[in-house]
């Protein structure tokens, strides 16, 4: 009974924050109002916010009270794929999906990016360089730079799935293989320069080229991978 | 703290699913067992349970117990739309997906379905004629026809995607206008046939044809909509 009404108030206060504009970031009314604003109890609110956290559509920062989350409710594996034990076959079709979406984003891309994203998505674009001639990790910046281009589509789907798929593909595999530094810088530039030059045509390409280097690294672990299987037995 | 403690439970849980290949629909063990089991109280258990649930992992059942949940810890806003206002947009862009992903799946269905999932498609794809001969509502049977092609195309993540593209167009707009009946039912068909003649172009071109209706239909959908506003003004 008590799970059924904190289900409710979490509804309500999904709909108050819709009806208020609530943005990521955006500080919630403390416990006591939201009790008051619901007409619920204050513990049923706590159960409420409880689930929203869970969920990522809330976060709750000590000392200073509970606001929307950055994650917008993603959760963090928002496609199911926690249970899926075949983690190089996982990556592949991840990569399959890249290959459908992301060549057609980078024409987007070229088409509608304003001024100000192309900066950003070169900014990105020099520190994932700088990060793999630095030899550092550079997946997470890797990520930043595809869900730019993502975002300069102007498809506001696009600009959530990206990041998603492109997290979940970094989960499963190590694609940070050394072999691929040099493709990566060099097809990241051309993808900026035809989005730069309004090129639609030549985002497509340099994108596409980019995800066959990668599908081409994926295979070669997967190979890798077989053949120590093979070792094993 | 206690919510640390129930977060590490709720990791501990999932870390158990996925050790024992824990399957949709499969019974959990009870609280006490799962407390003995993870070393940690009852409340705790407990609490991580109910996180689990938020987060659709698990799943209770008044009176027979805990199970994982069917929905696979997909949530009811995987992709984070949940705030988007603007829900013609909205469906504009999920579309606009479809066309990236959905003609390269049934061209897959027409390299990969199994003659069973075959007859699965061919069962849906009647369902839907009926429902909208009858004048019923068949949006569900609609995103079970597309979400069984999706998974005969072996990708175990667009399996996953279609059906959340597809709920969250059907949450956005109705697109269960009447006008589409005839099309729909006409190229569903083109597409079963071409996937079971292995016909893999013919799949992706009717796919297509398709995609083209519905987006036509929701271009309508938006003139009407932009005419009742300027009236309003």
């Amino acid at each position: 009974m008590g799970k059924l009404l904190g289900d409710q108030a979490a509804d309500q206060i999904i709909q108050l924050i819709i009806d208020n504009d609530g943005k990521a970031g955006d500080k919630m009314p403390n416990e006591y109002e939201l009790a008051e604003q619901l007409n619920v109890s204050r513990s049923t609110v706590r159960e409420a916010i409880k689930a929203l956290v869970s969920r990522n559509i809330l976060e709750i920062k000590r000392g200073s009270g509970t606001f929307i989350s950055e994650k917008c409710g993603i959760s963090d594996d928002p496609l199911g794929l926690m249970f899926v034990k075949n983690k190089l076959k996982l990556a592949t079709d991840l990569l399959e999906i890249r290959f459908m979406i992301e060549p057609k984003i980078a024409s987007l891309a070229a088409a509608n990016a304003t001024d100000e994203e192309i900066r950003e998505i070169e900014v990105l674009c020099d520190k994932v360089e700088q990060l793999i001639l630095n030899n550092q990790p550079h997946m997470d910046v890797d990520i930043e730079f595809h869900g730019a281009i993502a975002r300069s589509s102007k498809n506001i789907v696009i600009a959530n799935l990206i990041p998603i798929i492109n997290k979940s593909i970094s989960l499963c595999i190590d694609v940070t293989d050394r072999q691929l530094a040099k493709e990566t810088i060099e097809t990241h530039k051309e993808v900026l320069n035809c989005i730069k030059s309004r090129d639609i045509n030549g985002a497509y390409d340099a994108m596409y080229l980019h995800l066959v280097y990668n599908r081409r690294n994926i295979k070669k672990l997967i190979e890798i991978k077989n053949n120590e299987t093979h070792l094993d037995i």
